[in-house]
């Protein structure tokens, strides 16, 4: 079998993820890694051609690389070099900034139809998985709302977002913030009431917080308590911690979330319908997810579709590395 | 908005779930049904057309019918009918018999094909949405099996199937079976065993029979216990009630299943997976799922597709009556 040949566009933890997945994927391999710090990741992968940002397109090319998969933020990152790889190759990414879809989705199909190649966004498991879960709930249970919670075991998960909030608080020295499901407000939801819901009514926020020598945790305390959006309309407790034990207890990236929808069929019976995941590591389920949405770039390429896509505009099988014939006889 | 024009074919509990559903729909009218058996239908149907399955397909061109959504059984019904009406109409059916999966694509591919329709088959909760699910978990969660359970809830799910073998026994009126998933097994596959089971490993049967006058008790109970592949490989527990009692405490078609997988990301990370669904109707489920593939059918169409496909071949935002505007700014 010949393998596509996909590149890593930007270097952080999604994409360490997406390199360990692309390992594991028989039909994949990595050919090379693009960076604004090239000489950063050279140190830690020795066995790869590493790009430099600067006229990468010309190095893709020399390599053969069918596929890119756009690591890097969504504020910053992925509105910037998004359009311009999409330009060059066909590609995958994981934006995440909601509200900004439909614009990133603009943006990326007019730079994607301008050279015929394809590009998916906002594949990962919330927007992507979630976001399909959510789409094919209302469209089997007519009238139903999906709603999201996360962080349903005990010890919640980890949000990237509220954590960099925390750390831009002067005297913060480091912060890991986990998000726990309010479970009186899933029992309401399953219970088919389809509440609307204050942000605060489904989630309440748990804060680790390292601080800087001499900074005043009452003050801090009243600084995250009333920043808003991000944590005064939610319940939301401070723990101070050593650097020490924030390293040990809450290193890792877990995460978990559970979409519901509840309805009814035919003259009112109930109906309700959970999707539910748990990540011990965050960022590589998401790789995981962008890994298989290049498989799928590859199946909307051979059939001739161009431009700006989402998870909703993939049929399933196209993850899958199945064929057709294995898929009617073992995964029906 | 133009209605899409459907027809219902056999009318049974999965289509009298498609009627409901489809009053419901805004994008979409039922236009006839057609049966072997007009003159029962019509009692129960008064303002429709109600069309007898010989010469149906001069009715349907009549009617301007663009759809037929297949009752029937998997067993005798749609092997027969399928095929005859894929040449007709663009058609969407439940069939369910997992093993003849692949020839029934086949036949209602090549029906189809004959005359430049769309076929979807196999399309309600399982197979269809855990079909789904399960090839979706394989697609991310690499090297992990999806394990389907039914019958979580207290009750059990009413399995159709056991419940017919259960009434082929001499002595035996009238019958329900209620399968009851075993939660050691399910505890079994989220620790991330994948274990291998033996259909006993995973689930347990509950019988409620009411037996005719003078009926053996004791040789109609050996009898269950010993059927081959539907009894004697379980965990079998039989109860005598009275006619009265299995129409009010059984009367109504309760069903439920997960399907579970569990994996792991990057070196080792552990992942887990889970769709769960509860239907107060069974038949009813299937129906709405059907009649969101009908929608569905309508989309291929347009983009030119022909022949046989599964819900594995098809876009989730299809099954959706949103717009693509619509969905990137509120579903994704």
């Amino acid at each position: 079998m010949s393998k596509h040949r996909l590149v890593i566009i930007g270097y952080g933890n999604v994409s360490r993820g997406v390199r360990a997945s692309i390992a594991k994927s028989a039909d994949m391999e990595l050919v090379g890694i693009v960076s604004r710090s090239p000489e950063r990741v050279k140190r830690e992968v020795a066995d790869l051609p590493v790009i430099a940002m600067e006229n990468a397109e010309a190095e893709l090319q020399r390599l053969g690389a069918e596929i890119a998969i756009l690591g890097g933020g969504s504020k910053n990152d992925l509105p910037k070099f998004g359009p311009r790889f999409a330009k060059a190759i066909d590609t995958v990414d994981s934006f995440d900034n909601h509200i900004h879809i439909p614009d990133h989705f603009a943006a990326m199909d007019e730079a994607a139809k301008s050279t015929g190649h394809v590009a998916v966004i906002s594949s990962g498991w919330d927007p992507g998985i979630f976001s399909m879960e959510r789409t094919l709930a209302g469209a089997f249970l007519p009238g139903s709302r999906g709603y999201g919670f996360y962080g349903l075991g005990p010890a919640g998960g980890l949000s990237m977002g509220h954590s960099d909030a925390l750390r831009t608080i002067p005297g913060v020295k480091d912060a890991r913030q986990f998000t726990h499901a309010i479970p009186e407000a899933i029992e309401r939801v399953r219970k088919g009431e389809n509440p609307d819901f204050q942000p605060g009514d489904m989630h309440r926020r748990e804060c680790f917080v390292v601080l800087e020598p001499g900074a005043d945790p009452a003050a801090i305390s009243k600084t995250i308590t009333e920043m808003p959006g991000y944590f005064a309309p939610y319940d939301t407790t401070i723990n101070f911690v050593s650097e020490e034990e924030l390293k040990e207890r809450f290193g890792g990236f877990p995460h978990d979330g559970l979409v519901v929808a509840a309805g009814t069929t035919g003259n009112g019976n109930k109906a309700l319908v959970e999707y539910r995941c748990q990540w011990g590591s965050n960022p590589e389920a998401t790789a995981n997810v962008l890994v298989a949405t290049a498989r799928a770039v590859t199946r909307l390429r051979a059939e001739g579709k161009r431009g700006a896509f989402t998870i909703l505009d993939i049929p399933p099988a196209y993850f899958s590395p199945c064929s057709r014939e294995e898929l009617l006889k073992h995964w029906m």
